[in-house]
Parts: C-alpha cells; sequence; structure tokens
C-alpha cells in the first residue's frame, strides 16, 4: 500500500501490462455474487490457466501449465497489484457534504436527478442514476429544528421521488408515489419542505421503481445533528459509510476496491461511523485490529453501547459505532461474505483500510 | 389508496383492461428474486416495451417505442394500480384467533392439515398445504398454565407432525419425529397435550419435510400470555405478523400486495407488532413515519427496550416491538430488501401499510 | 436415535440397501442450496419416484405410481435412516483443543496448511484446504498475557497466511498479505509471534484467496480466557460450535448431519455454546426446549444478557451463550434456514442435537 494515499500514478500501466486484466475479472465475479455462485465460479477459474494465458499471444499454441511456485507468484502478483493500487484514482466522488442555500431562513438544497456515467474503479464505468451526478448524492447534514426545502428536478427517463428514510415527517411529506404525493414525471420539479424532526443517522433516496433506481444510485445520507449536543459523543472524524451490492456490483460510498476511500485518523483520536446500507442483502463489516463501540440503531441511542468487531448491517439499516484509534497502522476493514471482497484476482468490492498515523 | 378499506370493487376490471398483466409479471418477479437475480432481471424487462405490447394488437405490427414520457405514464399507471387496489379482497383470511373448546378444562383445538388451493392475491392462486385450510393457520391465543390439547388429523398426501416453536415442552411434546414421537401418517391422527409454558410470542408449524411443509403453508402463531401481567405494555392494537418468502413468493400473513391487510390505528393508539419469520431469508422490515420500539425477542423481554425503524428479522425469529401512532397518515410498512417489494411493475410482495387515522 | 452416541455399525449396510441413496440426494441437494434454489427442487423431486425406481429394476417397464401411504413410507423411512444413524461415525474430527510445547515460557503451536480428503458424511469426502489436516483446525486454548508463537507450515499449492480474527494484535501480526505482510508461498514457513490481548471466543483463518481457502476449510478457534476470571459464568460444558456453508455444503463443525457431534450434558448443568460464522450466509441457530442466555458478542461482553431460542449468526461474528439444561431429552438443535438442515430426503446439513441426559 502506498505511503501516499494517492500515489497511484503508475497504475494503468501496471495493470495493462497484464492482457488477462484483474478488472475484466472483477466485473465478473462481481455480478456472479450476486447469483450467489461466486465461490464455486471462483473454485473453478484457474488461476494458472489465466497466468499463462496472460504470458503467451494470444494466436499461440496452448501454454504448458505453470509450476505450483509460479501460479502461485501469478496470483500473488495480482492480489499485490490491487493493494499497491489502493486507494485508486477514480472520476467523481460522492458523499461529500453540501452546502445549502439560505433563503429567508430556509436552507435550501437543489437536486437534479439524472443518469451520468460513474467509474466505479479504474477502467470500470457504469450507467448510474443520480442526484447532482455522484453516487451517493451529496451528503446534507442539517440540525433537529431546522427549515429544510429541496427542489428536485427529475432530469430521468422515468418518474421518480425522495423519500427521507428515518426522518418522522408529515405524512404529505414522505415521498411516495400514489400514498403520499404523485410521481414526479421525467422533466418535472417538486419541492419538499419541512420541518427537521428526529435526530441520527438517515437516508434519503427514491421510493418509485426502488428496486431499480435506489440500485442505480438513487441514494444518499442525511445527517442530523441533535439539538442538545450533550450525549453525542466527541469525535476526530465523524464517517457516513453507505454500503451497496446492486447494479454496480459491491461498493463502499459508490466505489469497489482498491478506488474505495481510507478513513484516516491520528493515533488516540475518535472515530465516529455510521454504516448504511442501501443494498439487498447483509453486510458484516470487519474492522481489523481495534473494537467498533456501538452507540445508536437507525438514529436512536442504544440503552447501553456495545462491543464487536464484526457488525451485521441488513438492508435499510443504519448503525452508529465508535472506534478508538489506540492501535497504529494500516487496517484491513472489510465485508466478511468473503466473496464480496476477495476473489482468486486480489481484494475487490467492499473493501476499505482504517489507517491509524502514529 | 382508497379510504374505504375494502372498496376493491372495480380492481378486476382495472387489471383485465390491461393484456400485459400486472399480476402475471409479479408472479414472475417473485419466483426470479429467490434466485436473486430479480433485480437484473428487472433491470432488463423494458416497461415501455411491455406498454407498448399492451397497446397493439398480438396480430399487428411491431409497435413504434414509446416515448419517455408516455413510457413514464404507462410504468406509474401500473403502480398506481397496485395501490388503488389496495387493500383487495381476496378469498381466505389466515392468522384468525381460534376460540377453543373446553373439556374439563382443557383447552382443545381441532386441527386438520389438509391441501386447498389458496388465493395470495387477486388472480394469483396456488396449492397450500395448511391447517384447517388456511395460511396462515389460526392463531391460537393461550395463557401460561393453561392446559391444551391439539387434535391433529392428517389429511396430507405426506405424513406430518406439529413442532411449538419456542415453547419448551416436554421432549415427547416437541414434535420431531423419530427424535421424540413417530410421523404422523396420511389419514391418521394426533393428539398433543401440555400445560401451556413460558409465555410470549411463538410459532407453530410443521417439523416433517419441514423446508416444503413449511413453505407450502403449515404454519402459525401461538401467542402465550404470561400469568403476571403487570410488565405486558399496555396496547390497542395487538398484531401478528408472519412474513414468508417460500413457494407462494413473498407474503405478510399468506398475501401479497396488494391482498396484504393494513394494519389500522387511531392517532393516539399503541400498537404492539409480533414478527414472525417462517421463510428462508431475512426481511428488514421498515416503518414510514414513526419509529419501532423493540421490546422482546422470541417471546423474552429485551433487557431494556430500543427503538428502530427498520428491523431485521431473520428464518425463526419472533420480535415484538411497540408503535407509538402518533403521526397521522397512511404510511408505507415494507421489507427493505427492495426487489421483495416493489418491480417495474410496482409494489408487490411483502407491503402493507400502517394507518393511522385522526 | 441410538442411545448409545456411537452405534452406527448398520449404518452403511441400510444405506446401501437403497439404490436411489439418501447420500447422492442430499451431496446435490446441498450444492442446489447455495444457488437459492434448493426448494424448488425439492419440491419438484418426488419421492414417490424415487421410492418407485428404489423398487424396480433399472432395466424394467416404468413402475406404477406408490399410492399416498407407501409414498408417505418411503419418505419416511429415509428420514428415520438419518436420525437413527446420528451420530454417525466418519474419520477425521476437527475442533480439538491442541496442547502447546512450551519453549522459554512461550506456547508453541506447529500449524501445517496442506490438503487432504475430508469425510463430511459417511460416504461424502471432499477434498479440505485445512490446518494439520482437520477441518476446523485444531482449537487453540490461551490466556490473556500469555506469549504465543504459531509456527506456519504451507504446504498448499497456493500462497497463505493467517489472520487472527478478533485479536487486537500489533499490526505486523494481522496476517493480511501485502497489507502488513508478504503471502506465505507455497513450501515456505511463517512465525506469528505475540503477546495475547483481548480474551474472548475468536478464531483464526487464512486471509490470503480467503474466500476459496476458507471456504476450502483453513479456519479454527482461538479461545482466549481472561486473566480476571471473576466475570465468567460458571459452566459444566464448553462448547465452541462453528458453521460453515461453502465448498463442502453446510457444516457444524466441519461434518454434515448425521455425522454432527451432539452437545451432551446432564440435567442441571450449564453449556456454554461459542457460536462462529466461518460462512457466507447467515444461520439463525435454533435450539429445542430451552432458550439461550446471551452473554458476548465477538469476545465482548454485552453490557446485559437476554434471552432467546433462535440466534442470528452472521459471517464473521461470534457469538456466547449459556444454555440452562433444565429439560430432559434429545433435543434438536439446527439452523432455521430449513433448506440448510432437511430436505425430502430428510434431516442433513446443518442439524445437531443437545442431549440433557437424566
Amino acid at each position: 500500500m502506498s505511503d501516499e494515499l494517492h500515489d497511484t500514478d503508475n497504475l494503468p500501466a501496471a495493470l495493462t501490462s497484464t492482457p488477462t486484466s484483474r478488472r475484466g475479472f472483477l466485473r465478473t465475479a462481481s455480478m456472479t455474487a450476486l447469483g450467489a455462485g461466486a465461490l464455486v465460479a471462483c473454485g473453478k477459474a484457474s488461476v494458472a490457466e489465466a497466468a499463462s494465458e496472460a504470458s503467451t499471444s494470444p494466436a499461440g499454441p496452448p501454454p504448458a501449465p505453470l509450476s505450483p511456485r509460479a501460479a502461485a507468484d501469478a496470483m500473488d502478483a495480482m492480489h499485490e497489484k490491487g493493494i499497491k493500487a489502493f486507494p485508486a484514482k477514480t472520476e467523481g466522488k460522492g458523499n461529500q457534504i453540501m452546502a445549502p442555500r439560505i433563503e429567508k431562513g430556509v436552507k435550501v438544497y437543489d437536486l437534479t436527478a439524472k443518469v451520468v456515467q460513474w467509474e466505479l474503479e479504474p477502467g470500470r464505468t457504469a450507467e448510474a442514476w443520480t442526484f447532482n451526478g455522484v453516487v451517493p448524492a451529496p451528503q446534507i447534514r442539517v440540525k433537529e429544528g431546522d427549515r429544510l426545502r429541496i427542489n428536485l428536478k427529475n432530469e430521468l427517463p422515468e418518474s421518480t421521488s425522495i423519500h427521507f428514510h428515518g426522518l418522522e415527517l408529515p405524512n404529505d411529506q414522505d415521498g411516495v408515489p400514489f400514498i403520499t404525493q404523485p410521481p414526479i414525471k421525467p422533466g418535472d420539479s417538486y419541492v419538499y419542505e419541512f420541518t427537521v424532526p428526529n435526530a441520527g443517522s438517515h437516508m434519503y433516496h427514491s421510493h418509485h421503481n426502488s428496486a431499480k433506481q435506489v440500485s442505480m444510485g438513487l441514494l444518499g445520507a442525511i445527517i442530523v445533528e441533535p439539538k442538545d449536543k450533550s450525549g453525542e459523543p466527541k469525535v476526530d472524524v465523524d464517517y457516513v459509510l453507505i454500503l451497496n451490492d446492486g447494479a454496480h456490483g459491491f461498493t463502499l460510498n459508490g466505489k469497489s476496491f482498491p478506488a474505495t476511500e481510507p478513513i484516516v485518523a491520528k493515533l488516540g483520536q475518535k472515530v465516529r461511523i455510521r454504516y448504511m446500507n442501501e443494498g439487498m442483502m447483509i453486510h458484516p463489516m470487519h474492522l481489523h485490529g481495534m473494537h467498533q463501540t456501538v452507540i445508536a440503531k437507525d438514529g436512536w441511542p442504544q440503552p447501553q453501547p456495545w462491543k464487536c468487531d464484526t457488525l451485521n448491517i441488513a438492508p435499510g439499516e443504519r448503525w452508529d459505532v465508535i472506534v478508538n484509534c489506540n492501535n497504529p497502522g494500516t487496517w484491513a476493514f472489510h465485508c466478511h461474505i468473503l466473496p464480496h471482497a476477495e476473489s482468486e484476482h486480489g481484494m475487490f468490492g467492499m473493501v476499505t483500510a482504517l489507517i491509524v498515523q502514529k
């Protein structure tokens, strides 16, 4: 892993030198895993074969099988390349805090739902349905009692809506077409406006044709700070981590390893991680080296904090944890459903790191 | 959504006017989802195509593609029809409290295991294996310390048995063929009799060839009220909600949306929901508009109540929650694994509503 | 079920008398279940057909269909055979406590990673990747503050490493190739050495090509007893139960029912079960007859114990529970995802029993 977080200048060269590319394989592996057959597929795909193919010209005779050691070296080289590439640069970054306009005391956010091409990891780009062109959508951070207005312009080819998942809003702001509002047609605009109710880690996402629209990227975080902060833990890093497993494969904040973002803290600091699952599967997130202290579920404080190292996060859930960064080093941090995180060709998908700097 | 809960008189006409029927699609979608490929399938199924097909005669020339707005309108119309049909009338209603006969102080329940045709939603009927012809089976409500007798007549083509899941019974009443009793052969009868032990939200279901028999419908709730009710919350509505995902697709109390039953309460009332998962998958149940306070797991009180809006319920688990109905309106209430709840053709499967009336 | 736990002498004869063998079917069923299609497959596979085929010569005319009662008898006979065979003898037993060598105060464990043939249930053997030839690996039991050394010899055809899942080690002992150490090449050896940090129920497993290597068997338990035992429950049986669902199908401690091991206790005794999930799926473990009191998550005490009868265990998680054995008898104990535990041909996979002897 590079000391400098973005020193990935030599990444494309490294990867393009392998005709049977790591990236192509991973795209396939990720899709296969959705059908729960990933492991079997991995078991049959021979790294030795892949490496042999990589070392001969396409038109040449069938290659001789590699020796076990050479096959192991070939596999390890792919693993190493992935890790050395981390964190890999890609176009676009989602989940960044968006500053509102203030209009007569109202915090106003302008969102446009639109289709873009989204780079998931170097060289792997897919169609994404987004708010403001990014996956996850811009992060909204407000306070209990704030007056909030969302101007939504729909530039998608389908109708849409926004549900503020976790906020206890008046019914007409709940965002469910034909139950609380009409669908917002392509080309139309719609305004949500409300006083922010309950504090906590919440989400906003499409609630129309949602199995497709959320999978394609119409999702983001809305974090509500409490009026009374006396019960809030004091932390040095406050990090929102959105898990997904839909049309874009296995992602953390809209990117797949090695393009995921490490969390960086200094020794002795405290990190708050706000997990959110926008996918269709559970993801038990395992942090190496330090435990996680669970403090809230769906924005509500747990009656007493409790500790774990692997926290199971189901679709629609949010969990807030605190990590006491008392163990220096670069720590793997990944979903522990292993086919969501590693294949014979190296780590991919739902992998990142917590870097505790001395 | 109709103000009158059962005003669905015009439903059949509405649906049959769509040659590519919403219902036909959903049946397929539900089955595909069991193979975890639902979303991809949805992504490829073109609503525009379906709508185009619907607007031309089968023998006519290939239709011109719809404009984006017309395609959106066609999709939205399917969504609207589903929601307007809710709660749709169907034949048969399970999970209703069954009154026992009293014989010399013993509460006696007569159950017949038999095969019936079961209407899951309007126009979709499937073979079901049932106790007394309904899915879920009749709800049994008894008290700690009651003497209980179950007379079971087996009219199925297979042997069967009943396991009282959660009750700490004497071993010979546990219902596991070849471990605690012989299987009950087709045509035979069997008697379970015991003093009701631990209180709480429990289940009864077949424990023979159970992956098939439970999936087909041999399941129901047994609720045991505690002798000492001082620790019980006072509620206005006490609702058992059984989740399933087997041979009948994604169901709530044996029905698929729009034939699911809404929970209805008045503003200010308290609702107790007793979740039970009789399926093979987790179902994180998300309530809009209000949080859920978790008070018990598998019939045992949690040490302290805790709050959430999305509660993950695994197969075999029961969770009891309280909802304080302080937010008026019709609130979507659904599994947050989105392909269990919505497709391009609208909501289906594990969707219902909590209606809080002013 | 046999009174004598290992009285299975007549098992092979019993099974080989069934031409359409139970074992062959289960192997298939287990693999199919990984693709989530098990139930559908079961629904279509006709026991009557299987039984009919079994009763005629392969070259004979198509058999007459069995009467319902004869079909039920044929199915029940397969169920009975499985249960009567339990606990079936197989070659090899994993998860047994390994005594260390002591070298100058250091507890030294010698592990060899190697490929073996592993018997999963009578007559079903598969390639396994193991530490010391057994699945799960030898159980390591140490104390907080112990000095521990692991000498690992890699005789696999791939590179490997060991991650001590749950232990808060110095970074260079964390076992992640290219992040904290080089991969250990085929034929090479490697030494891990550290002072044992946090107490609790932990795991050790490969962290290289792990989706394959862990699935194939490179996993085991490391139990760390606390220095201060005042908070530890006093128990009569301390049992580690490792769940897996990978290349070997659905297993408990490396074996499939009926070759799983029952837990045996006397009436009035307390059993501590340390669940560990090394698979890719959740497994909600349901104990009949008695509840489970949950005391720890991932080795960390829960703030307050809580009760359940079905505990959902996600990949990478460990949960410690106490069972008060106050109900005599042989109690089914199984994953409640029913297709992980039973098919038309009887119980298989993730089933065992808790036997409470008077």
